[in-house]
């Protein structure tokens, strides 16, 4: 009697939904007289109502037609032949676009099933055939060149097969344009049928070539789990790299095949490690969602646990106290630039590095050197006094940096069978103002700029002709505003940042605050961070998703308007992000999502679709 | 090749750890010149290092040995019968107990094996007899008088068997004693064992009789495996009430077999309801887990949703625009207190939750009743002017106000029966200093308080004698800190709560601060709220883990230390419930964890077991 009565809810819908001025309004199936309202599925009215047909990112130039066809999730072929007949699985973007073309089948299998197979639609719908257009079907990595840009066309032919194609450069276009397909069929529970616009024109491409999350796995350890769902978030928020920040003071989880007892001694567990097979199987599942892994070895600072076995002075104030004096957080540790095998077991870990992760460029870290530590090991001052850098002042102590930094570089390229390949580091004390290219060369560094938006070395690195990655403190540190993991209190970059903030963080808009032009400066993007201090495995969702997806809409189509404009179709991507799997946090009352336009401040900002 | 690599680090650990000073410090295994160490195992030093145990809540008397004892996981027996040869089976008390017992064993299982039943320990170990002596066997219900009491002790017998005996009261009392068992017995990873100290007494009972968590499960539905997640890290904490806000004007999710167009109109979706059988299973896994489901139906504002089929005027404001006039958020909506079939309704919905969770006490909610929106309904006002009560001031509102809990609290009886039961409201109009007596009676209604923990209100309500439960929102409110969900900035209470703040809200030292004297009051506890306009089934379990467990310990051990002296253990006690299952919040890197002592602020403040 009791799931009878459950059960007869879901065959007679009570509410439906209807758009009204470009709202979803939530309205009785039946009037007041009983009579039937032409109502819609709220999946249907959501897609349907405005002009931005709930896809996130909003592609760049779009049309969709109001009238939808309903799609046979049993019957899904996508061709990968080109014009001329040849088969892209021979290629190795081909590869992946069979693999990418999978995934696209699967996600409609499940939107049109629970998890046991059931299906939720009727049997019937048309066949959906798409063919995919390469200009480049042998592109298999991405690198900042990459043109990521996509066209979709989707019409109904005279057979009754909905027909889509998708032109692209390459593959990592064409599976943008599969993830915008698959935002454009949902699951209608009033017909219970998948449904597409029957015609869609859509033309796209990224405002930005690097758009990234980094994550920390050496605070806390995140499991490979967690690490896919990331990426699950990143695919369907069209964001394209994973900024692996896989080692620093804490732990060393990285199982480096040159140097074994790296994770042995610095992996928290014999459990908690990254091995080989397993970087590379995360860089392959990253690769196929459009997604580069980008790995970081932060260094000559943010060193300590794993180094444990080296002796040999090579690593200096490991766990000093009190910490205070010589690092930013507990525990301390750098490493000794004056020791050759430093170097050497740096070239060991670029080279195990470079062979799993194959990437198109590479992170060196080299942030929060503390001098203090330095000045206060012998053998470093020594080396100094040696060097005619005797001074002991900061300009000193940069150039020991400088030292390590170049020795370092060429560690790295000597990796990379002697290939330059770009290199990012984070702003530091390299980076200081009036002195940056004094040590880094802009044709060689990009630089990731983590502080606030408004700091005037930002106007100087642009004029200086660097190559940037925001990930501006104040708008991009996903760990901020939770207690304090030392004493009490909240944490230093309290509070925390709201989705909004994150949406409008404009690059453009900071730079030219600051009295740069944009146009003429080299901003490859923009990166979102997940320091781990006080998240793991068990909270890297709900840290990350959505505001990651608020940056990703930021960097891909840039909007002119701010977060008010694109509140409804965050909500509705947050709820694609759960239907993923991924743990994503609320923002709002599921009201608000049923009930657009009534969860406002002030009555002058208003979403729209 | 590659996970021989790992393994061997398995077989070989390269790290333990030994207990200095009261802190289990990380050392190798092989000292510089290759000589073992005597370290233990990281479970092992946290258990035996320092007087806790690490045991949390901390009991009140405790003494164990620093020798451990090798369990059989597979040889546990726990003996329910009485010494006069009763079998508890025969009691409804009984029954619970065998259910607790199974869960006991299971506990052991799981940490003894590895998901797949894989063991992680050696065959073999001492049997492990427990024997359970009730005084009060047949008490099935815990009240606001039930004596959480118990005794433990554990020692070895001749045989070799370890007999561990636990006598209390009742169930509820012995149900913590198996809890806190649970938490003696440890996996040492280096021995391959389940380990229990040889010789343990503890003498425990809470300081406060009522500990509880708010859910709120009508801004968003929570999945009941969410709220089986919440009831297990209760249990864990020795919390003793969930506190179900179960409906509130955004959604009605309880399924009402009087009235079952309440859910049919109120739910978020047909799937998004309690059934009258969730509602029961919940109570029972609650029940036997030591804790009270206590349902709130909040009334007479905080309705809305659910109640569009009813007609005849009888809510208000529903909807109403704009919102900021009629309510503290979107939507607003009220009951007419003028208005007959509100009673009736009322009474149903009382009757229906009082047979399925069978509560020992009641909510009835009764917090932010807008008067604004009773003065813009015609009939309301005529009402009022029927009722020489037309002067339309506030005292004029508070006697409609009061008319209407006093219906609602004659339905309340009759539903019981005719029976009086405790009855919980939130402090709010009908609290206003120097008025709260005239419409409330101290013998009928507890006062749970949510304004600040420094309101003098707080005084005059303990002077009057009423029953305090604390919510004060600046130190329990856990939905604090996020970014805004109307407008934008950060939620209206903000800054994030840490967990140190959470576990100083000493509720003895707010009364003092306020010139009350603790002994002469009727504090029952406190509660932390989760409210769920930002939160869902994906981030309950990390809004309130660990830190409901912080305020666990206040309650039941109330210690004169504030949170530096818990912190070894409360780390400890969040990957308890990781291990339980709980998605709780990380709070330090793990580094901290395995390296006591190291992570402080000042050097005078620091933890200890």
């Amino acid at each position: 009697l009791e799931s009878n009565t459950v059960r007869a809810a879901a065959d007679e819908p009570i509410w439906g939904y209807q758009c009204v001025k470009e709202r979803c309004e939530r309205v009785l199936v039946h009037d007041a007289e009983g009579r039937a309202r032409a109502v819609q599925a709220l999946s249907v009215c959501k897609l349907t109502c405005g002009t931005s047909a709930n896809l996130w990112p909003r592609p760049r130039h779009l049309h969709t037609s109001k009238t939808l066809d309903w799609v046979n999730y049993s019957s899904i072929n996508v061709e990968t032949r080109g014009d001329d007949g040849s088969d892209y699985r021979n290629h190795r973007g081909g590869s992946l676009l069979q693999q990418a073309s999978e995934l696209f089948r699967e996600q409609q299998m499940r939107k049109a099933t629970i998890k046991d197979g059931t299906p939720l639609v009727k049997t019937g719908g048309k066949t959906l055939e798409v063919t995919v257009s390469l200009r480049d079907p042998g592109r298999h990595q991405l690198t900042l060149n990459t043109d990521e840009g996509y066209e979709l066309f989707v019409k109904i032919m005279s057979d009754g097969r909905i027909n889509t194609t998708i032109i692209a450069d390459n593959f990592f276009g064409a599976r943008h344009a599969l993830e915008t397909l698959n935002q454009l069929i949902v699951l209608d529970d009033l017909e219970k049928q998948l449904r597409l616009p029957r015609e869609v024109t859509i033309r796209d491409s990224p405002a930005f070539p690097y758009r990234g999350v980094l994550l920390d796995t050496s605070r806390n350890f995140v499991s490979v789990d967690a690490i896919k769902r990331t990426l699950d978030a990143m695919a369907a928020s069209k964001l394209n790299t994973f900024h692996w920040h896989i080692t620093d003071s804490h732990s060393f989880p990285f199982v480096s095949q040159s140097f074994p007892k790296f994770h042995l001694y610095g992996a928290y567990t014999p459990a908690e490690v990254y091995t080989p097979t397993e970087v590379v199987d995360v860089v392959a599942y990253g690769r196929v969602r459009g997604v580069r892994v980008l790995p970081e070895l932060d260094a000559p600072a943010h060193v300590g646990e794993g180094w444990q076995w080296v002796g040999d002075n090579a690593t200096v104030c490991v766990k000093a106290e009190p910490w205070q004096k010589y690092c930013v957080e507990p525990p301390c540790g750098q490493l000794n630039p004056t020791v050759d095998k430093v170097y050497d077991l740096l070239g060991g870990l670029y080279h195990d590095m470079l062979s799993l992760f194959k990437p198109d460029m590479f992170h060196m870290g080299g942030d929060e050197v503390n001098f203090n530590c330095w000045n206060n090991t012998d053998s470093i001052v020594e080396w100094m006094v040696k060097k005619n850098l005797s001074g002991r002042q900061e300009d000193d102590f940069r150039m020991v940096w400088d030292h390590f930094q170049k020795r370092a570089y060429e560690k790295l390229v000597e990796a990379n069978h002697g290939h330059e390949l770009p290199v990012v580091i984070w702003t530091s004390g390299l980076t200081a103002p009036g002195k940056v290219d004094r040590y880094l060369d802009p044709k060689k560094y990009i630089i990731q700029i983590w502080t606030k938006g408004d700091d005037p070395l930002i106007k100087e690195l642009a004029e200086k002709k660097y190559r940037l990655i925001f990930s501006n403190y104040e708008a991009l540190y996903f760990d901020c505003g939770f207690g304090a993991w030392v004493g009490e209190g909240n944490n230093w970059c309290s509070p925390y940042i709201g989705w909004q903030k994150v949406y409008d963080n404009d690059l453009k808009k900071l730079l030219r605050n600051l009295g740069v032009e944009p146009d003429q400066t080299s901003v490859l993007g923009a990166e979102a961070t997940l320091w781990t201090e006080q998240a793991d495995s068990h909270s890297v969702d709900g840290r990350l998703w959505p505001r990651a997806a608020a940056m990703a809409e930021r960097l891909w189509s840039d909007p002119v308007t701010g977060w008010q404009a694109a509140e409804y179709r965050m909500v509705s991507h947050r709820e694609r992000l759960v239907k993923l799997g991924v743990q994503a946090d609320s923002l709002q009352p599921q009201w608000c999502h049923q009930n657009e336009g009534y969860c406002y401040l002030s009555h002058n900002i208003q979403g729209e679709h």
